[in-house]
């Protein structure tokens, strides 16, 4: 391997040693809402949790039933919405299908909506003059570029894969930054050619270890945002890491790459939430 | 000229019927609000006017002194709000240097905002299944790619400018589309490289006459956004016709194409808003 590795800890201990700061003085407290026992959510649960504690950000766990009626997990997202103590809000996706979407996005808190789930994130990924939460994984991902001083004006940026949290949001993201931007996806022809244009590569296509050394550029930074099963109860990326760690200048791993940065922007946006809170306080 | 000729009157006028039939029955009204008298303000403002008349909707100017307050704009603003007899309103940007688009953006009415200045038409740009307008011109483009039968899926498209009602906006909407999207600006390396390989060329940089014969893949379908001064007290557009036309398989005439789909997608938003306004009486 001759690629640089984007370990995700140390970015996340940087933006740590502030959050603590403010935690040790107050208590935000974030609460998740989970419906059923998917694995995965599971998973992402514990990471949090643990996240949260360590950085003194209180976590509860609101879990219903996999049937639960759409009418009370609304309920009680809004009850969550009106609970002074209670500063951030992170409901699980993808919901069962009894769930509609576009209810849980209506009942959100705005202001304390701290994955983009709401309109109010929505509005300000699109314009970033609106106040409001991006979502985690997308600054996850500019956060480790910056924190390793990734060229990013000028740069050729590619994403694989369109979805709202992070193929959509990061395209904008990263034009913010003054890179050429390119979003790949199912549908695109010649694939392998248009990844090996780019300077930077994110892929988030969610599709095991898909990406080989035909889609990289020589001396390419590559950031893996995909979090998949690698059966054999483990989790690996949507890169071929042993294929792209000798071609790529630098990479981030998996496990211990963007997913470890993204649990620690959720926690600032908790404690974000908190402080603008006791602003609005502070001007009343 | 080997290329087809994209006018923009056919996209417009089947818009047009559908409309008229509505305005027939009622009375949709739009607020133009205009701070000074810059001669580009004026003569779109002429252009709506004459698009809304033909098509039955009213249309009136709120016209403010170049150096208006801030707080007598945003007070107007909002009374438009309030006023039940207005549908739509249309705050011609950029404004004067006293005037902060953020309290633009959050003073103007959310079901009457018809062209994407604050945050219900930022989100819905960025999650289609929020509720909410798109920027006019952004849609211009599309309507006008749906009408001539651009194929979308799978094609290459290459926006030029970032701009958030028109490059930022359209590269969303194009990948909706499931359109492979690069978008380029002032800081992209090799532009005219990376634009000659788009099927779809949308060009929308604010410069006159930029987007020459280096630009142009044989065949491609190009669509030219811009409105500038040719100097000759006429306009002329981002793209040198003359020589794109010969290289281009269809091109957007400037004037006469975007701009006209433009101002009927804006009345079309008005009768829109309407409808969604009678909608929402009829629930309650």
């Amino acid at each position: 391997m001759s690629a640089k590795l984007l370990k995700g800890k140390p970015v996340s201990d940087a933006m740590a040693e502030k959050l603590s700061a403010v935690a040790a003085e107050s208590t935000p407290r974030l609460a998740i809402v989970r419906v059923g026992e998917r694995p995965d959510d599971l998973s992402y649960e514990r990471g949090v949790i643990k996240r949260c504690t360590a950085l003194g950000v209180e976590a509860s766990v609101f879990a219903f039933p996999a049937d639960v009626p759409q009418a009370e997990l609304i309920d009680g997202l809004r009850a969550l919405g009106e609970d002074g103590r209670i500063h951030g809000i992170l409901p699980f996706r993808p919901m069962p299908h009894q769930i509609d979407p576009a209810a849980v996005k209506a009942a959100i808190c705005p202001e304390k909506d701290i994955d983009c789930v709401g309109p109010r994130g929505s509005a300000s990924v699109f314009d970033r003059t609106l106040p409001g939460f991006l979502p985690c994984t997308a600054e996850a991902v500019l956060e480790t570029l910056k924190y390793y001083e990734i060229p990013l004006a000028g740069a050729r940026a590619v994403v694989l894969g369109r979805s709202a949290v992070v193929g959509r949001a990061l395209a904008l993201l990263l034009l913010d930054e003054h890179c050429t931007v390119t979003v790949c996806h199912s549908k695109t022809r010649e694939i392998e050619k248009l990844a090996s244009e780019a300077d930077i590569l994110i892929c988030a296509m969610g599709r095991a270890k898909k990406v080989g050394a035909a889609y990289i550029k020589p001396g390419a930074a590559v950031i893996d945002v995909g979090i998949n099963d690698d059966g054999n109860g483990g989790i690996c990326g949507d890169v071929d890491f042993e294929a792209a760690a000798d071609i790529a200048g630098a990479i981030t791993p998996v496990p211990g790459g963007i997913g470890v940065v993204t649990n620690t922007i959720l926690v600032r946006n908790v404690v974000r939430a908190y402080i603008e809170k006791m602003n609005r306080k502070n001007h009343h």
